[in-house]
């Protein structure tokens, strides 16, 4: 079991019901059954959601208010997203090489006198 | 057990072994035993690593050489980004806060012309 900052973030986005009641928390705080509502699932199963947010510090819930709403908390997405641009110019070179054989085939086109595709 | 690509990738990096796999790949292709020489642990482990890597579709397995090299294949971290970029005006909107109010503290110093911390 993994107990990092990051290895705890990157496993509480690893699953679409809970990226959803992130997303959800982007237009401000809800219930517990406010976030629910959408889903197919019990309260139980989304309570267990959420502790997997919390966990992560993804999400804290409001002590003082009788509902404790759930509201967003962006910080450890920084980290997340930190780590994730170190590989951008992996995914450049990737569609960069893409463009390179694309310009080449059309050159290649025109020294044929062909008409591009 | 969720299968949706972007839920594979998350799943993939919430692991600091995984993610110093990806890390050594970005400096080129390798052989699982020179994967595993930096971590204590058995190669049948690190076997199961790169079947998560390579189901996330991170990592390809070259056919050809006899070693079978393992190789970083950044596409599916894009749509990683790309997610998580959504809420950089939520972390980001934290730190304009902070500023703000550092900001009001020391106007407030001014006013009562003590010196700024």
């Amino acid at each position: 079991m993994t107990t990092d900052t990051l290895s705890l973030t990157f496993a509480a986005l690893a699953d679409p019901t809970r990226r959803a009641i992130l997303k959800r928390l982007t237009s401000g705080e809800a219930s517990v059954t406010e976030l629910a509502a959408p889903f197919r699932i019990t309260l139980p199963a989304i309570t267990k959601h959420l502790k997997v947010l919390q966990r992560a510090g993804l999400i804290t819930r409001t002590r003082q208010a009788q509902w404790r709403p759930c509201r967003l908390e962006a910080a450890p997405l920084k980290d997340a997203a930190d780590w994730v641009e170190q590989y951008r110019r992996f995914w450049d070179e990737r569609l960069d090489r893409l463009e390179e054989y694309l310009r080449e085939m059309q050159e290649e086109d025109k020294r044929h006198g062909r008409t591009p595709k």
